[in-house]
């Protein structure tokens, strides 16, 4: 599969780019293109302790995600996957370090430590201070004394990046970043592999497999283990991280890898809130997409045992789109149904003249079946007569409840019927017809009136024109010409039908997935009901 | 492959839980699971107009995820891909609207509109103001009256959303989302189909092509075009576009259908905003998951001609992490990069003692480079002795230029030195522990405490203790006697170094990957050099 790229070269630099122009100037970066890639806050004054993160790229948002007031100061980008020159660390720091010193932020990889550590020396050696932490939050390989570090690097960007826009010194932030990594632990899970730009996707995990302990650079997992759901591969992390945690409360990030849907992460949030460690759970970062390993269809879960500063710090508001805040957990409210989903039914009542004028109507349709029917199959599946006729006969058998008297009420009441009867398009289409014809009734239209206001939302719902091959081809110039009498209406509404059988396209319903030789010849079987129930009418 | 979810009945319902959890209390739903998904703002107060809207599952964060103030008051979710019941969209509606009346903002398909529509219809008869707007962006089937709805109806949500909660009339909110309606436009690319929960993955868009004119529920585009590249992608999408577009000032939204990561997002924004189109296109929201098609790796384009109005309310603050703002575009602001990248060299100076002790020291390395090599190829690829004969050679050749008679300023020029000759991890780390002890010296301490400074700085940063069999075996030991003499210290390193040989574990470095058995009974080559070095300072 292809990627959204350009050249493999020049990946981070036009997504740099493009981050800087979407930043609505918030974001500058340093010159030195294609060597030095480092993103820095524009509105950066160095009057506090600069804060400076990166390493390879790969794993955006972070970190050019994260530059801004309340976070880092600058971030530097590797290629994808690899660290970042010492220069370009270097420069980052030189350009962003003032009398408050500068704090590095670096994942434990052997290679951001080294080109972190050596431009470090060397800023050094320029009078500047800067102090440097490394987070090795990964839990996964417990026998590694030197433990990868992951999507927890937030909780350090974050309660650091607070701290220092509070103006803390440099060792009050490097000491807290240091108590934060401390806490800080970390598990991945993942049901594939990342596709590396440029470069063919590695398969490794079978169907029905997950991988269990990642990193965030597509090496594979400690382990391969079996996949049964969501609920399941929360507790199996659950289990990994429980016992790293104390008895206090715990915040926990929950992270996107890049390729979990949006869908899936919410059901996994609900899991982690339900999850064995949940009482310990009080608060929440995520889900989202923070530290990802490009595409992977994976997400990791971060606890630290945050104080109330420490919350006060990560619920500290920033402007960054991809800092998704950290919220109280709570379980779901639930506010009661309202009243009203269960329409209110009309008083029955008695008109003879009325009910004799319904059942006619009805008795027209129901004639009408088989003609109907094989109108339809001729554009349809052959069933619109029988969705008519069994509507007619449902609504006769409803005679005895409908307020028969009271025509306002008649018209909504029958909707109501035809809604909760007719199945499909159509009675969705005509209950609308009838619920907006009772309302325009209720407002004091006259019948003729009230069924053009039934017209005109059901057109508006439905979407269909006149010539659309719709029974509104044959109901519009109907009720235009009812002013002048049923035969009228009648006649207008049997040369609307008659008119469908011309019309060689459709552009509503089924029908307008048709060709013109399938059209032609046939009218459209809404209309023709439409044309018979005028003609009864007026006879 | 499989998804991180539970039983596929259940996935709506656990997202929407999931949602609520994370959410901080701000989210609220109805009652009535499974039939009701509804999520509604749980700070909600009936006092403005009510903006409702939602569809089928499977695009999130729509709409669950830009419910809350100054967007949409609820969302009413239906299956994935499918629309929910007029049960559910009429439960949302009469839990939310008060006598201000409430606006359905739904995306033009068949079911949503009558599933909406009918629901007003209901709503209408308890005498609720309820309006209706059909949002109709997507430009790819031009000849299809009833043009899809897309992410261009995050454009409705938001500026809707702003003026409903200035406490405009549901004329007025009903009005400014018609007129944005009228003047969006969208079109969609993709690399790949998207999965649906529970059912195997369609395969259908070949490799090095891609799909142009996609809807959001995994139809097919328009039609297959073959994919060169994200710039030409870009052109494509924006030819597409510019006819529908006015001389106007623009806002360009742009949307990541689900898949693909975030640094492709950024690829593609700084092509968007330097293609044929960018002159109109003078904000920009996003680029961020918005409105997706599950995990489909493709992405959409959205331009509406907004005034200043639009742009204040796109502008007005959320607090809804899916939100990620409306920023004014702008060409990437590149800083010059700061004094100092050059390092400073020291002015050279003479001193015969001290060139003489470097020279020998250089020697016993460049004598020792076979025995070396030798050792390392136990243990690595055999090249430690070649690499540190090469520095020493280096080191013996920039001898003229070296500030001998400065000891203070010499350790930091051989850091210097050390780090642009000797490459891989042990030159870094020989010029950090160089770097640092010129910075310990240079504040006054002895040369002992000096060289004790850069240990610890480089065991810091290179994360290796004693026991992890690596140079520090020898060097630890040798600094912490040096106090007694370079005899003894020269015994402690030849001490520590044989040490190397009958340790089965080496924790750091490349050696970390051997077994035991691989590793026992051979001197670590870095220790080893480092008892030459001190056994000849001896001598």
């Amino acid at each position: 599969m292809s990627q959204f790229m350009n050249r493999k070269e020049d990946i981070v630099m036009e997504a740099i780019d493009g981050a800087l122009r979407a930043s609505g100037g918030s974001l500058s970066r340093l010159d030195g293109y294609p060597h030095i890639r480092a993103v820095v806050r524009a509105d950066w004054d160095k009057s506090r302790v600069a804060l400076v993160s990166g390493g390879g790229s790969g794993h955006e948002p972070a970190h050019v995600g994260f530059v801004g007031k309340g976070m880092l100061t600058a971030a530097v980008c590797g290629d994808v996957f690899a660290s970042p020159s010492v220069d370009a660390v270097l420069a980052a720091i030189l350009a962003v370090t003032g009398r408050a010193g500068c704090l590095l932020i670096v994942k434990n990889y052997t290679g951001d430590r080294l080109n972190f550590g050596l431009a470090a020396e060397r800023a050094r050696a320029f009078g500047l201070k800067v102090s440097i932490v490394i987070v090795d939050d990964d839990i996964s390989l417990p026998d590694l004394p030197q433990a990868r570090g992951v999507a927890g690097t937030l909780f350090v960007h974050k309660i650091a990046g607070a701290l220092a826009e509070q103006g803390a010194t440099l060792d009050q932030v490097a000491a807290a970043a240091e108590r934060v990594i401390r806490g800080t632990r970390s598990i991945a899970m993942s049901l594939d592999t990342c596709t590396v730009p440029g470069s063919p996707k590695e398969i490794r995990i079978p169907p029905g497999m997950a991988e269990l302990g990642l990193g965030i650079h597509g090496e594979a997992g400690v382990e391969q283990i079996p996949f049964e759901n969501a609920a399941r591969a929360i507790e199996v992390m659950a289990a990994k991280l429980a016992p790293a945690m104390g008895d206090g409360p715990h915040v926990a990030l929950l992270n996107n890898l890049g390729g979990a849907t949006v869908l899936e992460m919410s059901v996994l949030a609900n899991e982690l809130l339900c999850s064995s460690i949940s009482d310990k759970v009080r608060f929440l970062v995520g889900p989202a997409t923070m530290m990802t390993s490009l595409d992977m269809r994976g997400f990791s879960v971060s606890v630290y045992p945050a104080g109330s500063g420490d919350i006060a710090a990560l619920q500290s508001p920033v402007s960054l789109p991809a800092w998704p805040g950290c919220h109280a957990v709570a379980a779901p409210h639930v506010i009661a149904l309202p009243d009203g989903l269960t329409p209110i039914r009309p008083i029955p009542s008695s008109h003879p003249a009325t009910a004799a004028f319904l059942r006619r109507c009805c008795e027209v349709l129901i004639e009408a079946e088989a003609d109907l029917n094989a109108l339809d199959a001729k554009s349809g599946d052959g069933d619109t007569g029988s969705t008519l006729a069994g509507a007619a006969r449902a609504l006769i058998g409803a005679m005895d409840r409908l307020p028969l008297a009271d025509h306002t009420q008649l018209y909504r009441a029958i909707g109501l019927e035809l809604s909760q009867t007719m199945g499909g398009s159509s009675g969705v289409l005509l209950a609308i017809f009838f619920a907006a014809a009772g309302d325009a009734a209720s407002s004091g239209m006259s019948m003729r009136d009230a069924l053009r206001a039934g017209l005109e939302r059901m057109q508006e719902i439905g979407g269909a024109q006149l010539g659309d091959r719709t029974m509104i081809d044959a109901l519009q110039p109907a009720l235009d010409a009812l002013g002048e009498g049923f035969d009228a209406a009648a006649r207008a509404a049997r040369r609307g039908a008659d008119h469908t059988a011309t019309l060689e396209k459709s552009n509503a319903g089924r029908a307008s997935y048709l060709s013109a030789d399938q059209l032609r010849g046939h009218s459209d079987p809404g209309a023709e009901a439409v044309a018979r129930l005028f003609e009864r009418m007026a006879g």
